[in-house]
């Protein structure tokens, strides 16, 4: 067991080396590389990724871990963890038919431009035959990894958010459905129009100062990551001390850089704050999908959006940009910025209809992976489901079903943890909030005191536990969406 | 032989790899990585270059490199020249006892921020212990790595510039000492003062922007690379379709950022400019650091300071700095930005006294390697030569002996590559000039002609042949340093 153990972390400094790699590599496809430079790199990311696959297939290392799974309760308690998910990980990977996924690789790299093309022009029909493809290889999928306590859908879910499985996710979509969806229909009868002071050019220099001023206010560590500009926002890094965050600015919609902003270094601070001593292990990180959403979630949302917030804040905004916004109330300012409407695209909706955007998509998926619904029938489908929860329907696929790439990469089972994210955030704050009064906090001027309890219940964490045990640990009880739903009932009934 | 060509092959995608990978963790750890990231990344580094030396040092790889060498004459003329280049490395490396090179890298690593608290404190003494270590190790690895053909300093020179050796680069200093050194302090026995317009400060931006303008008039291909900013302008990049700049703007100093932006375009050009057909071998890039340098040189002062290039292009500068430039002529911003002054610093000399900086360095590295000088007299030495030349005297080791970094990393025998890239540029140009008339291609408003001339006499052929033979098929002669002597007396009496 030594030697496997000494063997094991030899290895784990190359992974980890490839995982640092992986990181720079895309940061710089995402920001610096230029068009023709990606494709031309695109070479030496495949060599990249063939001796990365390497060293995790490597029979020396599957037996390292082999014998470390069946020693596995000699272990400190995070490399317990480390070396259950690896062993899983192994375990899963030997399941899949070398072959299959071979040719499910090179389709979904096929996929993505066909998928790009379909969009764009609106037509289904382009993308189907790939789509069937794609859908059953992950049936299949469902079957070669099935175990007594994963079948279906569930063994798609598991891999994007570890023991949420169908029976958690029910309830929490069903709870939407009845609860949610009516609310919905009444408070956004009225379409919203944003007034004048909203759409006028806030400058993108400007633009980008404030931001930089909302990461101070989020305590942000800045000599550990920079926020620079990308097409679309996004955080990466590695371990604590490399985090980055991306934005990007629009001058007719100021208000898109600014909560991208909160909502990156939410998932920034997630990463900055775990513990230390998990750097070199493979247990640095946000926990899961879900749980990483949480956490940006929360800061934009549950902070980002709240009166005590801006009450402190706004000021600086209004000095920033004094002439957009001379005469704007603080009222004003915050009806906009919480604003609620009807809308077709998952990733423009705001805070109150976004998890009916989420909830459509878990039901057709599940639908789909059971064989009970087929790929040629989805866009019919789609726009008879969102007509019934929207009251508007789609006047495009490119608005409907193809509005989203993930299928195009295979990425069943993903969509769910987007709401679960905003989920857990309310019952955080339900359980923060009887700890201290997080509002009162805000007065001080940064976020330290939310941050403080984040990194104490949750980020410290890493990905050392399951997000279910984490979240057990944090409230105490095991998810519960009905925080969420009284919290959105309850602010957006005011 | 087609095993090994095979295995050669097949370990060559992995070290090309590599090279990639350090061109884009060293792009962004000079652009993007914050500080304390820079830190924290550094143990990838490490395992990173362990990785890529264990490639180069694999006993396979060693045996296919010694079978293809056995076999060269089958190989045809790129791939002759990469197994002879990668077999001399191999066989280099192994001269040098593993034990003293630890040593020395541990020695060097530590010697740098000792080298910056000296220079800082102008303080020789502290640096003084870890120079003498360097010196002794650059002393032994000329007798380590000695051959029929080479011996001492020569040992060293051939490292950074191959071919060249103490009795060319003795002709060229020679010349340059008899003829340049009397020329240059009557030339500069006036102080320059610099005029008011120049010294007023230009908007970072806009300079910005015109640099953007030269990278177009120079037809570099932007899909294939951009322009950033850094502390100090360098370029970097993986074959000929990733090749990228950075520059750095100082507001009081407008001609700074303007002239790096051509230099490191020039750098860039012969990257871009390479046969495509060498991406994917190890002949791809520039041939040396002297001729990569002649590149950078031949834009940077050739075309970049002439008259006929500012005739066309002053418009456009004045255009964009109208209220600094309203009412300066040609002549003047001609006369500004090709002055001459004594001055102690080599990175910021000027066209005509720059190769007498190196000058000096060349003699004390001759001295010192072999050990007609020693480290404790380098101050006393260095000022003494540096007053017989220039005829000013240093205030300080600051300013003088502890200048450049070079020696902290053991890179004795680098710096006459800086001069020899100003010389061969002048006997590429007077070549050249007989194929065209390269002032008035530039009326064209481009430099297409020039790059196209470069192009298929120098850059076409990357690495894949040394660079004296490049010269020579470039211009039918070996290095001659009267071209550019002739050049610089001539240009600066007028």
């Amino acid at each position: 067991m030594e030697k496997a153990l000494e063997f094991y972390k030899k290895q784990r400094r190359k992974i980890l080396m490839f995982k640092y790699l992986d990181f720079v590599v895309s940061w710089d496809m995402e920001t610096d590389a230029a068009e023709n430079s990606i494709m031309a790199d695109s070479e030496q990311v495949a060599v990249m990724s063939e001796m990365s696959y390497q060293l995790v297939t490597d029979p020396d290392f599957e037996q390292a871990v082999a014998v470390l799974y069946s020693n596995r309760d000699r272990l400190d308690s995070v490399m317990r963890h480390e070396i259950e998910v690896t062993y899983k990980n192994i375990s899963d990977t030997k399941k899949i038919p070398q072959d299959e996924y071979t040719a499910y690789s090179e389709l979904t790299s096929k996929a993505y431009p066909v998928y790009v093309k379909a969009k764009t022009e609106n037509n289904f029909e382009l993308f189907r035959p790939y789509l069937e493809k794609i859908v059953d290889f992950c049936r299949k999928q469902t079957k070669w990894l099935a175990t007594d306590d994963l079948q279906g859908y569930d063994v798609l879910l598991d891999m994007y958010e570890p023991h949420y499985n169908q029976a958690k996710y029910d309830k929490f979509f069903d709870a939407l459905r009845t609860r949610l969806v009516p609310f919905v229909k009444q408070a956004t009868a009225k379409p919203y129009v944003a007034p004048k002071w909203a759409v006028q050019p806030f400058e993108e220099d400007k633009q980008k100062e404030f931001c930089e001023y909302l990461r101070d206010v989020m305590c942000f560590d800045k000599s550990r990551g920079i926020m620079k500009l990308s097409e679309h926002p996004f955080t990466s890094g590695f371990g604590t001390d490399d985090v980055r965050i991306t934005n990007h600015y629009y001058a007719n919609k100021f208000d898109s850089s600014v909560f991208s902003a909160i909502h990156e270094t939410g998932h920034a601070l997630y990463e900055q704050q775990c513990d230390k001593a998990l750097n070199g292990t493979l247990s640095y990180g946000g926990a899961s999908l879900g749980l990483h959403e949480s956490q940006s979630r929360f800061y934009e949302n549950v902070i980002g959006r709240s009166r005590a917030f801006w009450t402190v804040h706004y000021p600086k905004l209004q000095q920033t940009f004094a002439r957009q916004l001379k005469g704007v109330s603080l009222d004003e300012f915050l009806k906009h910025i919480n604003n609620v409407q009807r809308s077709f695209v998952r990733t423009e909706a705001d805070e109150l209809t976004y998890p009916l955007h989420v909830m459509l998509r878990y039901e057709i998926e599940k639908k789909v992976i059971s064989g009970e619904l087929e790929v040629k029938d989805l866009p019919k489908y789609w726009n008879e489901k969102f007509t019934e929860y929207f009251g508007i329907t789609p006047k495009s696929d490119t608005e409907g079903v193809l509005q989203d790439v993930h299928w195009a990469y295979g990425n069943f089972g993903y969509f769910p943890t987007y709401a679960l994210g905003s989920a857990i955030a309310s019952q955080l704050y339900h359980y923060m909030s009887k700890d201290f009064n997080v509002e009162q906090s805000l007065q001080s001027g940064t976020t330290a005191q939310v941050n403080e309890w984040l990194k104490e219940h949750v980020h410290k964490y890493g990905s050392s536990k399951y997000p279910d045990e984490i979240l057990r640990l944090a409230t105490g009880e095991d998810f519960n969406p009905d925080y969420y739903i009284d919290y959105l009932i309850d602010k957006y009934s005011k």
